[in-house]
């Protein structure tokens, strides 16, 4: 049967998108307007919109009609070139233009880390709650995935212990986001430092995802991984998409941040540029656009964007300790999401965070991330980039649903 | 060691953009202006530009600021249906906006298609010559190539024989490429079908890679694959690239051509759409273009590209001839390029179709692909979709470079 060819083992990881397809389903909107603080992209609220240098940087490069053609499978040299100085301004080094590949957001970024590290029976080390991506992706290149737990009374840091417990010599890189998706974490310097000891001290990479980078309005400032760079090897995966609102551009980069040149032998560079060339990377023109981007982007928008959503941030974490079942043990400090502790107990009819989700979904409109797609049973996951009206409105209708469904209304 | 750990295996595959950035390093431009015919990317030249309204619909969608966000990971609603009616066009069938998946670009679409069938001891039937982008993505997957021969004397037509005595109960697919790189070739409907009869008698798969669908301008009329899809399932790659002359867009399709729904299976379906969540996907604004670009562009700038190819083929095919060292077994009935037989015998101080290929750039500034790169040794790949003047002047400086190599000039 030709059919039986196709019956191969798929990765029964649940994603993100996946889950969040499901609960959208289960919503009325006839009933009440559709507040979806379950995905992180903030392009869905007038007040995260892009700058209009940026996209004009694009409509130029567009109309210019010269970059309708092939990019190199690893970037256009002016935006490998951009990325590296944009990226070295917060290095105590300069990256240079080979250091920089281009890929087709983050989430190819990360595809290719994983890939090009994949070889029989090795494993990466993956933070938990994490993200799904890394998971699947692992799954379908035949990597190990463990999971080192983050600790939330700690600021959502590292276990470094679990860390140490975890690895062996099949152990090829630590997944290291920062500041963190689904947590809000942005670790010190102090904590970066001991993460790169620690891998140096097993000899491993870590890979740095820094989508959300920059994006810290708490106490610590972003410090990027790379500042540890010659102390052990980094492979820094980056994008657009977050600082400059723009994730629909898929316009991401995988940068070997390694002042010392591991990655820079002829047969790892060979096979990292073998990798680009089945990736299909980002549209031509969008890379030209880059070197513009980078240069005229006011810092006043960098700003702004910062101060709401230090806003929305505060709303979401003041309203929602009113909640008795939702226990928040940390505030965010950056990036656009929080986790959240459910008190299943206080409920009277909710089994699970799926059960919680998919029932506020269908009551109330309002979506969450349950927690268990990011690794953690009974937590959710809140998107706090969102209008502040819209998240006050949520934290309303989140109230009601508790009232109704908590053991209390039946005393 | 840590660089231990980057020491993997990396597949062996010469690559097109490899080995064409090593022969442009050798050219001296200040001799000779470049002449590039080693490339399929016809937006070098201005003859091949493509149409305003195409252009005219990326700015609108961008500047819409609607499209800023992420896409569904298999690609928008909209833009899935609007392929699907596309190719529905001429198909006895129509296909559903589920059957198709957007990629970036037809690369990230035969990325998907090699990884999804994926499974241990698979292997894949490609033809040769071929595009070595199948074999170098396979190498990456674990899956092994098998080539059958395409028939130079007979319009490049599938070796039907061979793909029989190839193929065992491993194999998952063959690949066709039509209208065809490198040869030019386009079957006619009676040899497509023999194929489809052929992968039907094995139980295997078809991979149908039409990126240059439509580029047709011989005797034979572009006949989609899909054609035959309720004989045996088709999975239909493309993109916006050659048709619309915007490669570096990168807006591709993979599509399940396939009536019976042998791909409909739920877990099947799940496997895909999974493959993609870790896929960067072209721009939302970009696929949100699409189906304005498929309404909108007129016959005639199809029709002006076709006569410009023709013209540029018939130029190519017809000087190529006077040479006396080559030998082009198959006038190209589409597609951009042609696959030239090169006689080495009467050279006196070149060794190989890659010696051919550096000296003649060195020489002549003029870049030919040396056919070892798509699987033919002492061949060489001439793309004709070129301005004519810098054809002609390719062709002279070509003729000029075998008069100082011939051996004749010696007597």
């Amino acid at each position: 049967m030709v059919n039986g060819k196709m019956n191969m083992e798929t990765p029964t990881n649940v994603t993100i998108k996946g889950i969040l397809g499901t609960l959208m389903a289960s919503v009325d909107e006839k009933k009440k307007r559709l507040i979806s603080l379950g995905m992180g992209d903030p392009t869905a609220y007038s007040c995260f919109t892009t700058n209009t240098v940026v996209q004009d940087s694009v409509v130029q490069t567009l109309e210019s009609q010269k970059f309708n053609g092939y990019s190199p499978t690893v970037g256009l040299l002016q935006t490998r070139t951009a990325i590296a100085e944009y990226l070295s301004l917060n290095l105590p080094y300069k990256l240079l233009e080979d250091d920089v590949y281009i890929t087709a957001g983050c989430t190819q970024a990360i595809e290719v880390a994983i890939s090009i590290l994949a070889r029989p029976n090795a494993n990466i080390l993956v933070p938990k709650p994490g993200f799904p991506i890394y998971e699947l992706c692992a799954a379908f290149r035949n990597v190990e995935i463990r999971r080192f737990d983050l600790l939330p009374d700690k600021g959502w840091e590292v276990n470094l212990e679990a860390v140490d417990a975890l690895t062996d010599q099949n152990t090829v890189a630590i997944v290291i986001i920062n500041p963190g998706n689904p947590c809000g974490n942005v670790y010190s310097y102090q904590h970066l430092k001991k993460i790169a000891e620690t891998a140096k001290k097993h000899k491993i990479l870590v890979i740095a995802d820094e989508v959300y980078g920059h994006l810290a309005f708490g106490d610590n400032p972003f410090v990027p991984m790379g500042v540890f760079g010659s102390m052990v090897p980094v492979l820094t995966l980056g994008s657009l998409s977050k600082r400059w609102l723009v994730p629909g551009w898929r316009l991401g980069w995988f940068v070997t941040t390694d002042p010392n040149g591991i990655f820079k032998n002829a047969k790892t560079v060979e096979r990292i540029k073998k990798y680009f060339d089945i990736c299909g990377g980002p549209a031509t023109f969008i890379q030209a656009a880059v070197p513009r981007i980078l240069k005229d982007t006011k810092k006043a928008f960098f700003t702004s964007t910062l101060r709401t959503l230090k806003q929305t941030c505060d709303i979401c974490f003041e309203n929602i300790n009113e909640i008795p079942c939702f226990t928040c043990p940390q505030k965010p400090q950056g990036a656009m999401a929080v986790m959240v502790k459910l008190n299943i107990s206080l409920l009277k009819d909710i089994s699970d965070d799926i059960d919680f989700c998919f029932k506020l979904a269908k009551e109330e409109s309002v979506i969450l991330l349950p927690g268990v797609t990011v690794g953690l049973k009974n937590w959710v996951r809140i998107t706090f980039a969102a209008e502040p009206s819209s998240l006050e409105e949520a934290v309303d209708r989140i109230k009601c649903f508790y009232q109704r469904h908590s053991h209390q209304q039946n005393v």
